[in-house]
């Protein structure tokens, strides 16, 4: 018979999941685990990045969207695409986790281990968390992180500045829709863009992850450089789900859905050979998509005539 | 009229806090504050301590219990609770939020600035967060920290050692009863015991912080060591509060109800003396309320005969 989160009980559950993952390599960094008041690590020379964000039944996704691994994978991926975007790679993570005592202690294990067996494929180690019980499954994330070379913000891009978007536009968007509206359909991972990250990073003038929908993290990026930007509507890279599914409307749709959680990176003219010789160790697209330019911190997006297109909401709010 | 998340959106929201945040005091440890994908920090030489808490409504606090300002410093001061207990002192902060968008965002505002004001007092400073919209209000805090000294665990108690409690046990216990009953008192705010725990630290085998309840807490420590441990009724620092409502129950009561944060620490003898001299620094009550034997993992509570003490469940799990 499965057994259920209440029939185990919180600290039955944490001593049984701090034994696992006690049980796995040791790691030299690591002075005190999970399972204490606190984790102790031994801290690296460089510059440490801090990020922390959630994934929220009724929110951010819905029971039967994913199985349990994979919303650890994706807790794990939604965090570390904020590191990528600062030209950093995680090293730590923590995990605090609400969730029901009717919740499957076995699914409760699959997340976990999803999230730590993700941090661990891209060199970090899950060191702490917490959990309470609630109404509804709430995983919230902290990672943290270095950059082997410059840390990359929002800020900085300078009019003439080049932008470019990693991989492709919409495909996310198109089956969070589908989902939504109760369609059975795969919910498509974060794509993981670390090494593109770390690899732009010493070229850029600024970085941000698309999470929120491509105009509105523009938008981000502008209002923190102080500065415009134009986006040719033609350029988009829309995914071919989301052509597929929105025919004329798929570049549109594309610039404002949201969950891509890939790169949008500021230029300058004088680093665009360099980034054309890293194209092929990126392991993704690139696509140069627009420009910065002068002026207030608004994005426009412009038809192959330069005529403005004409766009609805710029992304997502979680309150609007 | 009052102004409400949903009217406000959560990136106006982040931008105006950003601006806020960014307008106190400058830190040079900071390299990329608030408002980015990340935070950037310079880290120190010394161990890097990483814990993570959540105060959830509807789990730990109901509407009205406390004022958002107060939220916010109890927030920090759960987190700020488990660095103590490894002898650290806090020095980055990040906030996931979890609000509904009928939150008024003066409300919110002012938990913030609650958790940075706490946060500031210790030394340690607000970098990073998350917002989300959600069903209800939910706080999870991550805390960095470091320790000047020795960093201090759970495990490492041996037989012969003293227990050693700080202040007192079962006030906050008695107010929430009575919270939770609908009467109208106080809720009162975690002690932090930081200097406390910095002071314990280089003369501990081990240390822990009494959340959820003193029994339980002692027994996280004795599996953690490896140990049993026997505390004598008698000798535990009941608050007056505690035995003005319950009387001859009390001492039972304040060994078992949770949210009192003081430590509890595993002293071996030659440090006893050392101990003795700290008092006056401490900021706090130190009782010595037991001491930590030989055998298999239980917690023990004895009357003055030596006779065993019924004790009911242990202390707060959040599943049983």
């Amino acid at each position: 018979m499965a057994r259920l989160l209440r029939d185990v009980g919180e600290h039955a559950w944490i001593a049984r999941l701090v034994g696992r993952l006690g049980a796995a390599a040791r790691d030299r960094r690591v002075l005190v685990g999970p399972g204490d008041d606190a984790a102790a690590i031994r801290p690296g020379r460089r510059p440490l990045l801090l990020t922390t964000d959630a994934l929220i039944e009724g929110v951010h996704f819905r029971a039967g969207w994913a199985a349990p691994s994979v919303l650890g994978r994706r807790a794990f991926a939604v965090n570390a695409s904020d590191l990528a975007a600062m030209g950093g790679e995680p090293t730590f993570a923590l995990l605090a986790l609400e969730a029901p005592g009717r919740l499957r202690t076995a699914d409760l294990d699959a997340l976990v281990r999803g999230f730590a067996r993700a941090a661990a494929r891209a060199g970090a180690r899950l060191v702490g968390g917490n959990l309470v019980a609630g109404s509804h499954l709430a995983i919230t994330a902290t990672l943290l992180g270095e950059a082997s070379g410059p840390v990359v913000g929002r800020a900085g891009a300078r009019p003439g500045d080049a932008l470019y978007v990693t991989g492709t536009l919409g495909r996310a968007g198109v089956a969070v829709r589908a989902l939504r509206a109760g369609r059975r359909t795969p919910w498509p991972l974060p794509p993981l863009r670390l090494r593109a990250g770390r690899l732009l990073a010493p070229l850029a003038h600024a970085m941000i992850d698309v999470s929120d929908g491509l105009l509105q993290d523009a938008g981000h990026l502008c209002r923190a450089s102080g500065a415009s930007a134009e986006i040719l509507a033609a350029c988009l890279p829309v995914a071919t789900a989301c052509r597929r599914a929105l025919g004329d409307e798929a570049a549109r749709f594309a610039a404002t859905s949201g969950e891509d959680y890939e790169l949008l990176v500021a230029v300058p003219p004088r680093a665009e050979r360099a980034l054309a010789g890293l194209r092929l160790r990126l392991g993704c697209r690139l696509t140069r998509i627009g420009r910065i330019v002068a002026g207030r911190p608004v994005v426009r997006v412009l038809d192959a005539a330069g005529q403005p297109v004409a766009t609805r909401r710029a992304g997502f709010d979680h309150f609007r």
